[in-house]
């Protein structure tokens, strides 16, 4: 027995021994209740709730892997709402022949990156799908969080003059995976940058930042980001292409692929609004973590009332931003 | 645009469309915040979170599809450790080439199920995968509710002579399934019984029944729910062949296909264990709602210390009932 069966999948003996499998690899007590839900101690204040699939192609990337992106990706949308991130579930299809082994890498992944943002996985499902009606793995978490007091972070409070902060260089993901698609030898240079957000949130929301707003980037880009910011509170924004932080590997890609740095997913960056007097203590919180080390401020909320995004080019010209219509980069999480 | 696309997945304006298509179906306030976690108000007391995802195949059958099912089946697991099912998330895997059209009536079964169920869609994820990378849709659901106070149906209080009961007929999920796939005819008088059971177990918590275990009777059917219960209490159960509701069509299409009515799976029936002094309290509270009309008490627990289960047959013998292996019923759910 190595690789996955349909019978994996059929409620009996076979089954219970790949969910023991898994549960071992996830240790937790919850699980271990062996019930048909996870039964939580009382949880104060407002609730965090969030759920997102992972289909990513290739499963393993440098940098990361589906399982670990799975952790980090519902860590970081609960974390980007206030939220202290605290209990994950994780659903598998997975699909006739996948590799035990393959399998056993994905899920030790998903527990290795649950430790680090110190997140508990507690319950589970698992569903076969005959070979060719599936691909290797999809996995789906949901997440449960704790809302902290007297926080919002829903962009209501924006004014004219505040600062759009970015916590990181643009694109890592995103050209990651598809310089690994295209087999393109100088990509190799890249890595995702892929990591659950939730500890430098943390520091951020414990700092003088007093941040208004905050979103990670991740499909459809900062450009997608900032449309919704954008829309949402009625405000015209302008950002500096030349502030915009880039990898040099991820500029070059983008030209050669002819995709915008703007449109790139990222999956562990985030857009953080602030009033211009806390962007000092912003940037700081953020640059004193490892996964903000490159903050930095790229534009400002010029005006409220009129929504819109622009861009201050490196030629000293003005360009609209818009949000995508479909970007090119299919399964890119 | 009359069908799924890649770029419906890819984060930008067609991502969106189909984001905002889905949420006016689902019509939840939460779903409205438009932030990458639904911010729920504070939920007293313990809670319940449980996860499962749905490949059932074909999408549509007698009696259901599989929204109504991603929806019913995470109620019935938050139900069935005695929650309130409160909030459910839905996370899509749409196949390229998706008719919209059926991904409308998938959806909108699910907004009908939730309804009747009484809880609220309130956050949500789409991906896309490429044509022959996926099966039409694939739906997982994650669900929080909220567990009353004093109740504990994990069996830990289970004594001999307590009363099994199962609150309906066996079988008609999988032999519907199972008839369709295989155009069998006479299998057409058949239904599934997929149903959300919060307010039949509501009835039965709120009625002298003080059920002590219960469990959503699914994938494995009775034998596996009768193998765990007796695992986790090392418990000696005993049922009667004849006792067994069974429908006149499952039991001829089960010998036909030589399928063992007591691993069918269901998606609307529970196994529960009362004391013999509280089964009849819990038989008409159960065949009081719609869903449990055909309850009925079919074995006891006859020892505790040592654990099995064997089913006294029609023809007067002793048969031991053990974990199906792998059953023949791929992708039932």
């Amino acid at each position: 027995m190595n690789a996955v069966e349909m019978g994996h999948g059929s409620g009996g003996t076979l089954m219970e021994e790949l969910i023991q499998r898994i549960r071992s690899v996830f240790s937790s007590s919850y699980l271990d209740q062996g019930l048909d839900s996870a039964i939580l101690p009382p949880v104060d204040g407002k609730l965090a709730f969030t759920t997102d699939s992972f289909v990513v192609r290739p499963l393993f990337f440098p940098g990361g892997d589906i399982g670990k992106l799975a952790v980090c990706g519902t860590v970081n949308d609960l974390s980007v709402v206030g939220a202290t991130a605290r209990y994950l579930s994780s659903s598998l299809i997975l699909e006739e022949g996948l590799p035990l082994e393959t399998l056993d890498r994905v899920i030790s992944s998903m527990a290795a990156a649950a430790r680090e943002a110190g997140v508990e996985i507690v319950t589970g499902d698992t569903k076969v799908v005959e070979k060719g009606h599936g691909d290797g793995v999809f996995i789906t978490t949901a997440g449960l969080g704790s809302i902290r007091e007297g926080i919002d972070l829903s962009g209501a409070l924006l004014s004219p003059g505040d600062v759009l902060i970015v916590s990181g260089s643009l694109g890592d993901h995103a050209m990651t995976i598809l310089g690994l698609r295209e087999s393109l030898g100088f990509a190799s240079a890249l890595t995702s940058d892929c990591a659950p957000l939730n500890g430098m949130i943390k520091a951020l929301l414990d700092s003088k930042a007093e941040p208004l707003f905050m979103r990670d980037i991740t499909r459809g880009g900062l450009a997608a980001v900032l449309c919704e910011l954008a829309a949402l509170r009625a405000a015209a924004l302008e950002v500096e292409e030349d502030a915009l932080p880039l990898r040099d590997e991820v500029r070059a890609l983008g030209e050669l692929l002819g995709i915008d740095p703007l449109s790139m997913a990222n999956e562990g960056k985030i857009l953080v609004a602030v009033r211009e007097s806390r962007a000092d203590a912003a940037l700081a919180a953020l640059r004193a973590h490892r996964y903000g080390r490159d903050a930095r401020a790229i534009g400002r909320v010029v005006a409220l009332g009129a929504e819109g995004v622009r861009m201050r080019t490196s030629s000293g010209g003005m360009r609209r931003v818009t949000r995508p219509y479909a970007e090119k980069l299919p399964r890119i999480c």
